[in-house]
C-alpha cells in the first residue's frame, strides 16, 4: 500500500469527498421521495393503515415516550392467509403431494402402499378425503431424510415450475403486495422483520429472502430435528429427521419466538387461531404495539372465510368468531382485504 | 407537513447537504485511520493474526473469486475458553451454585435436602466432588421453574455484582481482548457474528449484546423448552421448563446452527472437542474458510490445559490431542494464547 505521500491523500479525500456527493445527492432525492410517497401505495385510507404509520411514527421519533430503541424494533408476521395466500390448500402441502412421483420413481415399492397409491392415482376428491394420517406420511416422507441441502434443491425446483390453479402463477406471486409494503415500511423505519410461521421452516427459508427480503435466519417455523454425520466421502452431513422439535403454531409461536429471537416483538401480524398467542404475547409487553389480523373477506379477489361471511371454522386457515371478538376486546386492529386493500396482488 | 413550498425544499436541502458535509468528514477520517489503524492491536504478528486478516481481505473484496457476498458473511463463535476464561469452573455452573441460598431462602424445606445442602455447607471440596446427577438438580432447579423475565432479571443481577476469584473482577471482563477485537473486525467488515455456545442460551442472552455486541437473536445456546401459559391478572407469560430441547454441544452444534440460523457460517472459532462438528460443518463449505481454536497454554496469563501441557483431557474445556490432531491435518489454525496474544484482558 502506498501511504504518506501527499499525491496519495489527495487522490483519497478527492475520492471521499466524490463519494459524500453520491451520499448527498442520495440523501437529497430520498428525503424528498419520502416526503412525496405514500408508504403504503396499495392500502386505502383507514384505520387499519392509520394505525400502522402512527405505530411507525410513534416508535421511530426519538423525541416521543413511545420511542422503541433500533434494537428492540422486531416484527412478527405469520405466513399463510398473512402474507400469502393459504387457500383452498397449503403450498407446503401441494409441494409435498407434488413430489410423491419422485419418490415413487425412487422406491417403486411405494406405488402399491397407501397413502401414495391414492395421490399416484391423480383422484383430486380422494387425495383430498385422506385422513389426517395418511397426509402425516406423505409430509413425513417427503420433507425428511434427506440431507438439508438435497431439500433445499428440491424445493427450490419446485417454487420455480409449479403453478397455482387458479392464477397460473408460481405461488411466491401470490403473496400480498399490501402486506409486502408494510415489510418494506417497517424495515425502511428499522425493524427487523421476522416470518414466525406454522409451516416448515426449511422449506419457508428457501424462498423467504428472495420472496419477502427476509433472510433464512429471520425464518421461524415448525422444525423438525437435523442429524449430523458423515457420507461416503467423509463430509459432514445434516439429515432431516421425522422427529418435531418445534410445533410452531398457537402458543408454540411465542415459545419459538423466545427461542429463536429472544425478544418480544413490537408488532405482529397473523390472521387465524394460530396466531392467537403470538399475538397475545406481543401486546403484553409494555410501551406502544401493534397487533394486526387479516381477514379474508374477498371472495371475488382472494378469498371469503371466517366470521366475516359467517361460515363456520375450517382446518385451513381458520379465523374463529372466539379470536375475532377478542381482536375487538383488546383493540388489536382487522384489516379487512375488501375495504383496506386497493390492490391485493403485485401482477394485478 | 409543509410541502411543496420553495422555502421549504431549500432549507431540507441546506440540511441534507449540512449532513453530506458531516458524513464525508467521517468518511475522510475513517479511510485515513482505517489506512493507519491495526484492527488487531492485541495481536502479535504471526499465522494466526495473518490468518484472520488474509480471510478477510479474500471475502470482502469484490474483485476476487474468493469474495464472499454480505448476507453470507455469518461467523460462529463458541463461548466458554473462546471469547473467555472457563477455567476452573464454568461462570454459569458458579451463577447455579450462587442461586442455592436464594432457592433454599424460599424453599426452607431444601436446606437439608442433597445436594443443597452441601451447596450451603459451604465446603468447597465436598461440593466440587458431587457427581453430575447430583449438580444437575442443582443446574434444573435455577434455571427452570420461573418464567424468562425472572429469569432475566435474576442473571442481570448476578452478572452486576459475581467476581471471579482469581482476577476479583466481574467475569463480563473475563472476556480476551483479542478475541473481542476479532468480533468487532468481523462486524466492521459485514459479518454477522454469532456466538455458539454449550451454555445456556437464556444465560448468556443476558449479557451478550454488552459484553460482546452480539445481540440476543444471534446467541444460540442449549436451551430447554418454555410453556406459554397466563399468570394471574391474565398476563402472558413464557415459563422455563426442565425439558432440554437443545444440546449445543458437539454434533448439537451444526445441528443447533441449520436451525437457528440457516445457513453454514464461513469462520468459526473453538478450543475444545464440543467445538469439533461446528469447525468441520464450517471448514466443509465451498469457497474460502477460516477455522480457528484457542490453545490454553499461557499457565501466568490465564490457564494451561489441553495438549500444550500434554495434560490429561479434563470435563472442563479440553482439547484433546485428537482435536489438536485433526486442526493439524485440517488446516485450522490454532491461535497460541501464549505467542499470538499480546495482552489477554482489557483491563491489563
Amino acid at each position: 500500500m502506498q501511504r504518506g505521500s501527499i499525491a496519495h491523500l489527495s487522490r483519497r479525500s478527492m475520492i471521499a469527498w466524490l463519494g459524500a456527493v453520491a451520499v448527498a445527492y442520495a440523501y437529497l432525492t430520498c428525503s424528498i421521495a419520502t416526503a412525496q410517497t405514500d408508504p403504503l401505495p396499495s392500502w386505502n385510507d383507514g384505520t387499519a393503515k392509520q394505525a400502522i404509520i402512527e405505530f411507525v411514527q410513534a416508535t421511530t421519533n426519538r423525541a416521543k415516550p413511545t420511542f422503541v430503541p433500533p434494537e428492540e424494533r422486531i416484527a412478527a408476521f405469520d405466513q399463510d392467509g398473512t402474507l400469502w395466500v393459504e387457500h383452498p390448500i397449503y403450498s407446503q402441502v401441494v409441494y409435498c403431494l407434488d413430489r410423491v412421483p419422485d419418490l415413487v420413481k425412487a422406491k417403486p415399492g411405494l406405488k402399491d402402499v397407501e397413502p401414495f397409491k391414492t395421490v399416484m392415482s391423480g383422484d383430486r376428491e380422494a387425495i383430498a378425503r385422506l385422513p389426517t394420517r395418511e397426509l402425516l406420511k406423505i409430509l413425513a416422507a417427503t420433507l425428511t431424510g434427506m440431507t438439508v441441502d438435497d431439500f433445499r434443491g428440491q424445493v427450490s425446483k419446485w417454487i420455480a415450475s409449479a403453478k397455482d390453479p387458479r392464477w397460473k402463477r408460481p405461488y411466491t406471486e401470490l403473496t400480498y403486495l399490501p402486506m409486502q409494503e408494510i415489510l418494506g415500511y417497517l424495515r425502511a423505519n428499522g425493524y427487523k422483520t421476522y416470518i414466525v410461521t406454522g409451516g416448515g421452516q426449511d422449506f419457508v427459508r428457501v424462498y423467504a429472502e428472495q420472496t419477502y427480503g427476509v433472510p433464512p435466519e429471520q425464518v421461524v417455523g415448525s422444525a423438525g430435528g437435523t442429524t449430523y454425520s458423515y457420507n461416503k466421502s467423509g463430509k459432514p452431513i445434516l439429515t432431516k429427521e421425522p422427529k418435531l422439535l418445534l410445533n410452531d403454531n398457537d402458543a408454540g409461536k411465542p415459545e419459538s419466538i423466545h427461542l429463536m429471537i429472544g425478544r418480544r416483538p413490537v408488532a405482529a401480524f397473523g390472521n387465524s387461531t394460530g396466531d392467537r398467542q403470538m399475538l397475545e404475547y406481543t401486546e403484553a409487553g409494555d410501551g406502544p404495539r401493534l397487533a394486526m389480523l387479516v381477514l379474508h373477506d374477498d371472495g371475488e379477489r382472494e378469498y371469503a372465510y371466517g366470521p366475516a361471511q359467517g361460515l363456520p371454522d375450517t382446518k385451513v386457515g381458520t379465523f374463529t368468531q372466539k379470536l375475532y371478538a377478542e381482536a375487538m376486546k383488546n383493540g388489536w386492529t382487522v384489516i379487512s382485504m375488501k375495504k383496506d386493500w386497493k390492490r391485493i396482488f403485485a401482477f394485478e
